[in-house]
């Protein structure tokens, strides 16, 4: 047997437990947390094994969708409250963003644990769920109204308004949750602000664009100068295309138009911050803000994948039959898998407007010292978020 | 904006929640789950964040060890009640073994989450637990114990016996699980009746004894042949310790010793048999068990990495510092990540036995129908497991 | 400093490699592999960092993809050459394919590091790439087709055959797996000889069909006893729906007429004998066939979540932009994000139609033994799979 | 069949492969990334099955070893170069580092794939490789040079030196590494600049030394105002301890004396940096350096779990048989899984040393800038680094 390293020291504390105070179980209520799963199957007489997994898991996404809500609901609280002003709140925000990704790894993974249970373990059961059903998570819809998905873009269920689908306290909750400002309207407001967009300071804006069909025109030159030849014509076709896209880029009529259509939902400002923060985030000040930026996209990434996974294994368990709360099951959750329900969908669209590193506006440090210097206030209106 | 695929179809359900019966909510019992959050820094005047997570990732962990349990309780039921005689129970018990090698895989994967706090805001409120501790998770320890992890072979806690640490009926419910049979124990009874074994049938044991003998006889005739050299004397260096390798795998009374030292923890009979599953895994009688005997080196695996992974969150908490519950921490925990907590360390060591395939005795078909033919019987006693 | 354990043990052993023999190094040709990293960027002067990745996670796929080439090839050796029939080969059938099922599970894992690459760091050198395409990676299109995507149902790439945008070779290569058994292609067979299909025997077809009907007729029986109520009403509505589905279930014109759109891709007899399996998946002689059916489905799964995990990383990257290789990028890569490409459909639809496990026709041991007893063959035809 | 979204968007593109340029093959080299896979028993006659998966599942370790190796040199070369003084570089190293815990953590997940193959498959080709060994990957050793595993802290091998295990040009690469500035020593230096260490300035380490000395006297007070008791008695013990403890921390001989055995790595200046990164991480100026420090943390705490995934993986494949290369096998490796080998174990031990938050020494915005005030330069000396 292989000796063990170091017994003294593994062995050097002192028993605090058997003097009161919580001990681990209280601690963490178990006696609610472990006594909570009732199979239905065995309360109708014919008890089943694989419920208690059922239950487990979802159980299990319940917790986690809590802990989601209660940093979403933090990192709200910051926005709403200024404090968001005082750039030292930003690793707080960063962090608690960051984190509700990692919960949603880990929830894209879960599914491998569920999925240990047969479409023949589940047809043993399933009859005693109904009406129950996944769509009624509240949870899950708070969470969603929470970062900003929003209403008129919900795929309906059942012919019915999401909210229909709630019983009275249920539903007040969720429409109080669509009239509250999203993290998506949040954070539009945040990206309004975004340092270096002054008209009467940086202007970047305004840069960009002559930088932009500077380097375009420029482009224009050289391909008109050379012989005629197929290429020549595909190079000169593919730079129209790409002057309609900018020209696009710098309309703000059709940004409202297409944000009137949902395929939009930053205000013009907003895209123009996020621009900023995409070209300009080695600056020192927006390091944390682009980290910021990723992880929204990461939150909706990880939602949609969630939610894909979830059109995976309800296909394998029940085929093409209707859900237990009476939807078409796979076909249902298959139309939520959209564009739609991406709420950060225009920092993913950005990337069609990138452009060459020298088209974009210099900085010059002795001039523009906004990159260095970030913003701290120790008024009692934007002071470091200490009391959460 | 993308057209939504098939929207007739998404809609194409009946509502049922109006109808009354149970809904989403009622079904998991989430007033208890999503109320079970209390933090003590919120109790004690100063709310601290990362408190929740801790909690939650805590409970997430319980809830997950309840299903754990609920799975070995079934598999253990199986055994002990003769059920596992009908090998059509072979596959449930297959099948709820990795389901337990799933869930660890998660768990194992969950310290990902918890890691998003740091040792700061660990510090922050870390005062308000003591002495609560993770070491009374009485789900945690009961796990060992209807695994087999033996009481003789645990590390004390605080120079204490380990179920000292836990109140009364708590410590009668481990003592309880202490005097059950416990998964090895009820492997090794199953694995001690391997079809092949029998002295008056295939006999197994002997044949292979005979080949491994003749094998290496053969050997040292073609290396004392070769011309007088450093790799002869090498070769036959190795031959010597291979000889001594299997002479100790067939003395019964060396095998008897390494027992009572706990280096060894199946009975000599059942590590035949694993030895039959192994070499004869592809015959059809032995596949499902070979890939049992996997999983279960699988589960021993995970806990493994699971505490080992435990150790390393806990250095970089608290450094060196004693744990809430007043046991030396991080090298508490180290001294655990060891050979003496791995239950089935047996199944691991067999791979020092395994000798070349044309040493294995030959199966004759027409003589040994036994690996093509399963057990099955309809009597009351050993009938399908319908009903657990 | 901690105390190392087992310091002697540690050193126990004896070096080899000063005697010559392979070494490491030039075991794994890793001069090949360790060279092959030529960043397009940096032969055209302007060395961008993060193309380094781009790279190395593209070969890490094709080295991936490699494997699962080589396990798909064995396994399908194994069907074709009839050594399938000799059952002791299951065991390797069911593990490689299990061992595609956890590469893949790795590759959709993988895509976490490659997004660590943000959309700005592509941008830098993704003009470099053009034509290089994913879509031309020759080793995935032969998987697909190895597995059994057909041919018509692939959704064009610019308006072309998707073999056209291969060269000769590649093309021709591409054709001739077209033509070879694929892996679909072999599962089908092997179902349609399932035992317990045999008319003269078993017979489960013709039981199944009797007793669903007549399982049907009690309930319509006992629901048309119940005073009128909507109830009633709604529940012969559903009786009536019930019927038609397992109507279309016996109905072997409809099941000709939906292979011929490509919505079933297994032969009836095929679909009876994986019903078979789901049903039996308890007696001995299924229980490693059902693994099988279900590590299929976990393939198509994995590899629709490998798609669509795909999709959402080019979103990111590239907004909706044009592909390197002029594909439309992000549309294209969605529309294969489809049932088209998942092989084993109606693995997963079959679960449209469980009944109850009374209705499931009744197995008597002492007549009906081939759940019993596996066949085997010690003929030359069909041997064991020793030399692979 | 589903109907598919968009069939004419996704047909958009132009087909550009057509027209000449480099392919995806070529650009990939997959000619050499395909075809190395030469398995030694097929070369000795005797072709075995898995030999491929151990091939496949090396080569893919050394190509993600390969780009751990050009990430680690990038942030080297940005230290070593002096970039690092101005800030706008943190994102790319903070970035590149991010990236290789990315790498490690597939890394640690990738066992899972190896895992597939049994001992007995290995058994049947393992002969075969002798005397190649895992032990003799270059890249891995050099990495662990290059982040700073120390020579003289290093388990030896078969009590040789591990150095004396390459060949001749291999050896003095390695030899090289260990001269070069490690990781630890470029973060040392960088540590030892941070800014709010003058003794002319802020003076970060005397004020915390005041802080916590006045706080520990305030805490006795306390305490000796209590009536006789054993907790009052308890507390005092604690009380000591504690002091003891923060002692140490401001003793710079009992340090340097740390430093000679190996149980501290970082100067007493660096140690310094990081508890003040530490307490300050909220700070603008900090934010990303908290990051940083974290994620060499994971590194280390990944690697850890690489070495012991390994353990665990060899334990089950050979038992305790000895390595192919001659070591003792499980037995070296486990001795590996050591704070000998965490680089940055002073980032974890700093957790000893936390204490409350108002011992913290206040900063005061209108006069303590620095944490508001990133460095930028534009000198040739420390300009953005573009070009690596």
């Amino acid at each position: 047997m292989e000796k063990e390293e170091d017994d003294d020291a593994s062995q050097a504390g002192v028993n605090k437990a058997s003097k009161g105070g919580i001990i681990y179980g209280d601690y963490l209520q178990l006696d609610k947390i472990v006594s909570a799963q009732v199979l239905q199957s065995e309360v109708k007489g014919n008890k089943i094994h694989d419920e208690h997994l059922f239950i487990v898991t979802h159980q299990a996404y319940e917790l986690w969708f809590k802990q989601i809500l209660f940093e979403l609901d933090s990192v709200r609280h910051i926005f709403i409250s200024g404090h968001v002003r005082d750039e030292r709140n930003m690793l707080k925000v960063n962090t608690r963003i960051h984190r509700i990704v990692m919960i949603f790894r880990l929830l894209v993974d879960q599914f491998a644990v569920l999925e240990t249970m047969t479409a023949l373990d589940f047809f043993d059961f399933r009859e005693y769920l109904s009406p129950a059903s996944g769509f009624q998570s509240l949870q899950f819809r708070l969470l969603e109204n929470k970062i900003g998905v929003p209403d008129n873009l919900r795929v309906p269920y059942n012919r019915r308004h999401y909210r229909d689908n709630f019983k009275g306290s249920d539903s007040e909750m969720l429409l109080a949750t669509e009239q509250e400002p999203t993290l998506l309207k949040l954070v539009e407001e945040w990206l309004e602000r975004t340092p270096g967009l002054e008209v009467d300071g940086f202007n970047f804006w305004e840069r960009l664009q002559i930088n932009i069909f500077d380097g375009l025109n420029q482009e224009k030159e050289k391909i008109e100068k050379m012989p005629d030849s197929e290429d020549k014509e595909e190079l000169m076709a593919e730079l129209v295309k790409q002057r309609e896209t900018f020209t696009s880029l710098f309309d703000e009529k059709r940004h409202d138009h297409l944000m009137s259509k949902g395929e939009r939902r930053l205000s013009y400002k907003a895209l123009q911050g996020a621009l900023m923060i995409y070209f300009y985030r080695e600056e020192p000040r927006f390091q944390v803000p682009f980290q910021l930026l990723t992880s929204l996209m990461d939150i909706d990434t990880l939602m949609t994948k969630w939610r894909y996974n979830h059109v995976c294994m309800v296909h394998r368990m029940i085929g093409s039959k209707a859900g237990t709360g009476g939807s078409s099951g796979y076909h249902y959750l298959r139309s939520t898998v959209s564009d739609r329900y991406k709420v950060f969908v225009d920092l993913f669209n950005l990337a069609t407007f990138l452009v060459p590193r020298h088209w974009v506006p210099k900085l010059n440090p002795n001039v523009h010292t906004f990159p260095y210097m970030a913003e701290c206030c120790d008024s009692s209106y934007c002071s470091s978020e200490d009391s959460d």
